[in-house]
C-alpha cells in the first residue's frame, strides 16, 4: 500500500544514481494485472444540459470525447517522455453530466511490468480537452478541474483508493468499476 | 471581444445543419496572427521545493515537462479529432514553483485561419502530466487544477483576457508575454 | 478536365527523369482551393438496420467511424509515403445505411499546392475499416467495395465528376455537397 | 469455426452492458498465436502491365506499396479507435499483377490476447491506396474492390477460410501461406 | 552568406532572454523558398556490391531506405522537440553504391518561414539506419559517418555550399540538384 | 558470438525465399532479455564548452537531446519499416562533452523475441540531431560521426563487444553500463 501522506521522501524511481532522469528499467519485474481509475471535471458557469440540447451534435460530442480519451491512452508513451510503451488490455471512458460540469472517468487495465496510472490520467485529459473546446465558444472561462487519480490496484503497492474529495464526493460513478 | 458570460447560446460552429459534428471548413477565412495563453497548476499537499531538491533530476523534470508540452502542442490535431492541423509559429512553456504547486503557462502563436487555444491548452495538459507523474509517487492525491484559457488575441473575436481567478490572482507570470 | 479514358499515357508526375519515385516538388504552384469527394461501401449479406438495432452501441459505431475517418485524413501523409503534408481546411464524413451496406462518403477541402484526393480516400478507408470490424464478428465474409473518387474540383484539371457507377447509381448522397 | 451465415445475432463483444462501445478488456485471455490474411484489388479499366512499363518507377511503386502496408499494420491501433495496441510478430504484403488490377494480399501474425484481422485489413487498405494514387492520374474511375478477410486461424474461433469469391477465384496467391 | 568559421559566437536564436530553450517564434518572417541538401555514408569493411547481389532483396532495400527517409523528413518536428511543423514542398533521397559504403543524399525544399536543414538531415539519418540494419547482420562494426549539411539556399543567410570534405570529395552526386 | 569479419555471407533473415524484404516472423522465438549500446559523436571545429557556456540554454540542450533520444527509441518501428514494434524495458541516453564533440551513448533493454540494436542506434541518431541543430548556427560544417553499435547481449548471438575504435578509444563512458 502506498502511503497517502503527501510528503516527499526517498529517491524517485525514475532518477538514476547520477540524478539524471531516465526511463526506468523494469526488466526484473513480473508482468501483473494493474488497473487505474482517473477523473476530472470540465466546469463552466453555464448549464450543461441546455448547452448540449442546443446543439444536435451533443451526443456526438460525448462520443468524440470518449474516443479521443481511448486513443490518447494508447499513445501515452508518445506524450510523456519517460513512460514505457505498454499494451493496454482494456480502456473505458465514461462521461456524466452534472449541472455545471462534465464528469470524466477513465479506467485502464494492463498486464505489464509497470503501472497504468498515466494512461488513465492521459485519457481523462484528452477527453476533457475535447469537451472543453465547444464550451469555450460560449464560456471562455471554462476550466478542467481536479484531474486526479481515483483508484489503483496491482503492482507492488496493492490497492489504493482516494478516500474523499473536496469536489467529487457524492458522485454517482462507481469507483470500483473497472 | 468574446462575451464572457458563460451562457450557452446560438449554434456551435463545429456542428453542421444536420447536427453532425465535423471539422469546420475554414477555407474562406484569411490567415491572421493569433496568440493564446493557457495555464494550470499541479497541486500537492507536500512542498514543491524540497521535493525537487530531494531529487537530482529536478531540473531535468522541469525541462522534460517543457519539452513534452511543446511537442504535445504540435500534435494537438492528432489528439483532438476536430482540430485542424496547423503550423505553430512559436510555442513556449514556462514552469514556476509555488509552495505547493507547479504553475504551468503555455503561450502559442500561429498565422492561420483558425484559433490556437487548443494548442496552448494541450501543451499545458501534457506538461502538467509530466510533472504529476513523479509527484504521484509520494502523493497519490496530487491533482491538476484550473486548466484554463488565460488570454487570447487575433481572429474575429479580438483580444480576450481572463479578468480574475479564484486561485491564480497575484500570479507572477505576465499574461501579455508571448 | 481530366480525361476519364482509363488509358495510361505520358509520364507520371511523381516519377523523376531517372525513373525514381520521389515526392513531387510543388514549389512553383500557387495554393488554390481544391475539394475531393470519395466513397465506398461496407457490404454484408446480413441486414444493416437490425444489426445496428441489436447493439446499443450502434450510434456510437457511426460516430466512431466518422471520427476515425476525420483523423485518418489528417495523417494521410504518414500513411502514403509520397503524399505531401497538407493542412486540411475542412473534412466531413457521412455514413448512410442501406439494406445490406453502409455507404461512406468523405469530402475534404484544402487551399494548397497539391490535390486532396488521397485525403478523402484515406478518410473513407479508415471509416469503412471501423464499420467493418464489428460486422466481421457476425459475417466474416463482409467486405469493403468500390472505394473510389467521386468528385473533385480545383487545381489544373478543374472539375471532374464520376458520371455513373455500377453499384452507386441512385445514391442519395449529394456529390456536390462539400 | 466461426459461422459464416451473415446474420447478426447476440451481443457484440466491444459493446458493454450499457450499450457504450469501449475497448474490450482482454485481460483474462491467454496469448496465443493468431494469423490473418486479407486481400483486395486495385481495379482500373486500363492495362496494368503497360501502365507499369511506361513508368520507370514501376518497381519502386510496388515496393512503396508493400512498405506502406507493413507500416500501416503497425499503426492499426492509431487508426481504429477500439483496436488494441499489439506487437505484430510478422507481416508480409504481396502484390500480384493481373490484366486490369493489382491483387494485394497481406498476412499478419501475432502472439497476443486479441485477433490480428484488422491489422491485415489495414495493411491491404494502405498498400492499395498507394497503388491507387498514380493510377488515378490516368484513370480517375479506378477503385479498390473486395477488401476482405480471406483466412484466419488461432483464438477461440479456430481456423476460418473464405470458401469462394466472386472475383477472386482462381487467384494464384496461396491462402495458406503465412 | 553564413560564415563557415566554426567559431561559436552571439546568442542562439532558439534560446530566449532568460536562457530557456523554446520554439522560435517565426511570425514576423515572410515565407520564402528554401532548399537544403544533406549527406552521410553507411560504411562497412565488406564490399557493398556483392552484399546486395547476395540478397534478392537488394533493390527493395534501396527503395525501403529511400521511403523511410522521405517519411522521416515529414515527421522531423515529431523527433526534434524545437523544430517547427512545416509543409515540405518536395523531398528526394538518392542512394549511391561505393566500394565499401552507401552514400545517402537527401534534398528537401520548402516555402516557409524557417529552414529545412533538419528535415534533410533527418531524412539522411533514417535512410542510413535502414541501410545499416541488414549490414549489421554481417558486419556489426559498420557505422554511419559524416552525416552533415552539404548545401543550403534561401532565408536570410543565402546560399551556403560545403567547400570540401575529407571523405566526400570527388563524389558523383550533384550538389546543385534539387 | 556473432562473427566480426565484415564479410557478407548467407541469406539475410529479413529477406524471404522470393527475395522480397518483409518483417521477419519471430513467432517461434522465446522472449529473452536483450541489451544494446550504441554511440556517436557530434563533431565541430569550435570548442564545445564555450559554446554551451555562451548559451544559458546549454543545460536545457543536453536534456532536450536526451529526451528526444528516449522518445525516438520508442518510435523506432515507425521510422524503420521492417522493425518490429517492441516494448522497451528501459532506455537511457548519456551525453558527454569532449573538446570538440558531444559523445552520445544510448543503452536500450528489452525482453522480446527480437533485438534492440536499432532502438539504441535510433536514440543516438535523434539525440545527435538535436545537438547538431544549434551547432549548425555557428558551424555549418559540423557533422555526426561514427554512429555505431558498441555492445550487445542476449538473443542467439550472445555477447558482442566492439573491441576498439579509431575515434572512440579512451572514452570515459563505460560500455558495460546498462
Amino acid at each position: 500500500m502506498t502511503d497517502d501522506h503527501g510528503e516527499p521522501s526517498g529517491r524517485l524511481t525514475h532518477v538514476d544514481e547520477h540524478g539524471k532522469a531516465h526511463m526506468v528499467d523494469v526488466t526484473g519485474k513480473a508482468p501483473t494485472r494493474r488497473v487505474a481509475q482517473a477523473r476530472c471535471r470540465v466546469c463552466t458557469s453555464g448549464e450543461i444540459a441546455p448547452f448540449l440540447a442546443s446543439t444536435q451534435g451533443g451526443i456526438g460530442l460525448i462520443e468524440e470525447a470518449r474516443y479521443a480519451g481511448i486513443m490518447a491512452a494508447k499513445r501515452t508513451s508518445m506524450l510523456i517522455p519517460l513512460c514505457h510503451s505498454i499494451r493496454i488490455d482494456g480502456i473505458d471512458v465514461a462521461i456524466e453530466l452534472e449541472e455545471h460540469a462534465f464528469l470524466v472517468t477513465a479506467v485502464a487495465a494492463i498486464t505489464e511490468r509497470t503501472g497504468v496510472e498515466m494512461e488513465a490520467l492521459t485519457a481523462c485529459a484528452a477527453s476533457a480537452l475535447v469537451l472543453l473546446q465547444p464550451v469555450l465558444e460560449v464560456d471562455p472561462r471554462a476550466s478542467i478541474e481536479e484531474l486526479t487519480l481515483w483508484h489503483k490496484s496491482g503492482g507492488r503497492s496493492g490497492v489504493w483508493q482516494r478516500s474523499d474529495s473536496k469536489t467529487m464526493r457524492g458522485g454517482t460513478a462507481n469507483p470500483n468499476r473497472e
